[in-house]
């Protein structure tokens, strides 16, 4: 982070927003009248006026930090952003380009050269060059990657080479690196070489001249002791050692367990080849967490709230038509007791209920399972305690919330046949409900896919389908 | 952390935890042999190797890290939990408390007689202490309270009257300040008179006499710069600066955007009065994420693994009555048609089909307006465009889909007439869907409440009831 950047709250960061979206209206404004003016002879003081509004616009943009101008381009409609993008130091477009989200990167990219792309590629550390890549040009990338010093390029080239939820993907290459026969005395000596020390330094990494990770060095315990000590008779040797090919999940949950700021990335022969800090894995939370939210409503990316209708339509369309596939099964199990519903009409007004119900219910179940088996406590002797459980917790519900509802069908509709197959049917449900809640992530597990994939959609669809033919069957059974 | 702790990724996690359930499981045969006896001389060499086993595993967890042994007390069912945790040395009784599930607190402090509870906590900070609080009985924290010195009390009382998702409640009280008319020698020589820095110190806060935050001096800056230098010059003046009572979330988008290790909290009339560090900020982001999780299957709370049926039914069952509720008032409004199905029974196996597929449309437009709302980048202007644009894909999906299901419906029961009510209902439902989408977390936002709270549930209700009401009533005004 430079110097001269401001940092915002929130609050002002949306005052800021509307300065922007002021300045921008004005602009559009007498652009218009320039437009409607047509003739060969240009309004000068319109014109004048017209660059004013551009010049304080940059003047608003310029001492901010890449994050916020970032936000204020998410923010804008296609024509504006592209307006406030083009008036953004050229220097500043590789470190905005990565905050930005990916719909709105997107855009911004469409919008420049390739020079430019080059130049602002150009910018950015490896780390963070190979999380722009999969959204550049081959063409930039290929130019950026010719121009860059030989340890940068075979740095960019193991970034790349990281699937993205793992830890090379998280990973960058800033890390300060000691010796351990070293005094103190030399080690902060050899820090004041530095101009300043990479964001997130909370230690540094001891290593021998192969750099074979021996020890971190925390600067909380460089800064307490003796100038006299050695390093190696201070540093710690119990320490958390990543290595690129683990899992970002589990990195996250070895920073939150231990409170990190920092860790080292090792290869297989305990050389030290990078780190992990903090800042990168709160991003790595965030999105994880957005991701799963926008997977649960069956969206595939975040939408740039200013997508066209067409790009979102191709966002939403896998999840209903998967959606479309169950209801029309479920309603096919429904056309089968066509007959019985023919001649007990309340049937086809209380079917919806017993199903959804179960759907919710099935809901809650694996949410619970999904969880437990992402934390890892699950063994199999607990996955017998558990669906016990859920079976148990099935069970009260459908009897409880089934009788309830069997006495509201008797009540409407006088049957106290039908009261009783209503309450039978809630429970069955639920029972189905249940088993399936605790079966499907298993089994999903078992088989290597993930566990929370998905699971939803099926439950529902078999709680539906499920709900409709216990309820509907058992009426034929018992009503007919 | 304590020097001898040992740190673990997750597998290693796993493989104690196993090693840990293996000890138990042994102990707990040794014991049902022990009772079986019966007989007044009980046999030596049991008695032997049942300590055995409980020494083994104490010395399995003893040098764990409190975060490790609270993911194996969570991992266990009750009984096994409280035999692991009596073996767990005393002093770290508070670490773990801190680090354990709500509901597995609650089973740990309910085995804790009040004088180890009041010792417990008195091995925490005042800001810890404050998280613990409210699940202590209120005779402990008054024990603790009279024990503490001043200063404490006056911290512990100030962090427990902010509300839970307030800065004032992430806050800590472990800062280092600095007079900044001192050269960076005299920084130096006074950092090295503590024993070790808080964690996370990756700034040091200058003030003047009055507590006064004058500027912050980061270690980076420090440790490169000649000792000559006053702090006055090095200092930075331009940095976040938190109150108590901001929202936890405002401070979370800081930390995100700046990539901040820690970030100082002043009052009213700017005097430092704590900091916020990331690691509390990384457990907000994970414990916000979990809830909204949690909420969106109905689960009030997190269930520990082992809890009772009874307790789960207890945490499911107000989900489950507001589904009954929004299931009923939709087979009403089937029963309102009821006379129409029964002229043309195919009615019933369709309508599901238009409903469900409204639901799924309307969740897909929520949850993008909630995470617009949430980012703060929705403008009034943009709003209208937003609904514009949902409209539009409604519409797009609706004769799309609508025709398909149209298509199928006429050659299922050979009337055109019936393909084209299930079009017009499908697109007139997603409509309603798009249009409550939009509206439903706008009002909710407008009238102060969370946007992202129970609005699935309302436009799953609505577009039910709704879906079932415009498909069964343009049946009845044309197919009658």
């Amino acid at each position: 982070m430079s110097e001269d950047t401001q940092l915002t709250d929130t609050e002002d960061l949306q005052e800021r927003l509307a300065e922007v979206q002021t300045l921008l209206a004005r602009h559009k404004l007498v652009e218009g009248l320039v437009h409607r003016q047509e003739g060969p002879r240009h309004d000068l003081v319109e014109d004048i006026v017209h660059k004013q509004h551009l010049n304080a616009l940059r003047a608003k943009l310029d001492p901010m930090h890449p994050a916020d101008i970032a936000y204020i381009l998410e923010a804008l409609p296609l024509e504006e952003r592209l307006i406030a993008w083009d008036l953004v130091k050229a220097e500043r477009d590789g470190d905005i380009l990565l905050e930005v989200s990916d719909a709105v990167r997107e855009s911004l990219i469409e919008s420049m050269a390739r020079n430019e792309l080059v130049a602002a590629a150009e910018t950015l550390d490896a780390d963070e060059l190979a999380d722009l890549a999969p959204d550049l040009p081959q063409g930039v990338i290929d130019d950026v990657f010719l121009s860059l010093p030989a340890e940068e390029r075979e740095q960019l080239r193991a970034a790349m080479s990281f699937p993205e939820d793992s830890v090379g993907a998280l990973m960058d290459f800033d890390m300060v690196t000691v010796r351990e026969d070293v005094s103190l005395e030399v080690v902060l000596r050899y820090l004041r070489r530095f101009e300043e020390l990479p964001d997130h330094t909370d230690q540094l990494f001891v290593v021998d001249r192969d750099e074979h990770l021996k020890g971190i060095l925390p600067l909380n315990v460089l800064l307490v002791h003796d100038v006299e000590v050695e390093v190696h008779s201070l540093m710690k040797t119990d320490f958390i050692e990543l290595e690129p090919s683990d899992l970002a999940e589990e990195a996250a949950k070895a920073f939150e367990r231990y409170d990190l700021v920092s860790a080292p990335v090792v290869d297989s022969e305990s050389r030290l080849i990078g780190r992990v800090t903090v800042n990168a894995v709160v991003d790595y939370i965030r999105e994880e967490a957005e991701s799963e939210q926008l997977a649960h409503a069956g969206l595939r990316e975040e939408e740039d709230i200013f997508a066209s209708v067409w790009d979102s339509v191709k966002n939403r369309w896998a999840w209903l038509a998967v959606n479309l596939v169950t209801a029309f099964i479920a309603s096919r199990v429904i056309g089968a007791f066509e007959d019985s519903i023919q001649q007990l009409v309340a049937l086809a007004a209380l079917m919806p209920i017993v199903a959804g119900i179960g759907g919710n219910s099935g809901n809650q179940t694996i949410t619970m399972i999904v969880r437990a088996i992402a934390m890892g406590q699950v063994q199999p002797d607990a996955m017998r305690r558990l669906l016990r459980k859920e079976l148990g917790v099935a069970t009260i519900n459908g009897l409880l919330w089934g009788s309830l509802l069997g006495v509201a069908a008797w009540w409407l509709y006088g049957s106290a046949k039908l009261g009783m197959v209503m309450t039978a049917a809630m429970t069955l449900n639920l029972l189905l409900a249940a088993s399936a809640g605790v079966g499907i992530p298993l089994l999903r597990e078992k088989f290597g896919a993930d566990p929370a994939i998905g699971g939803s959609v099926m439950i529902t669809a078999l709680t539906d389908s499920g709900g409709f033919f216990i309820f509907l069957g058992l009426a034929t059974m018992f009503l007919m």
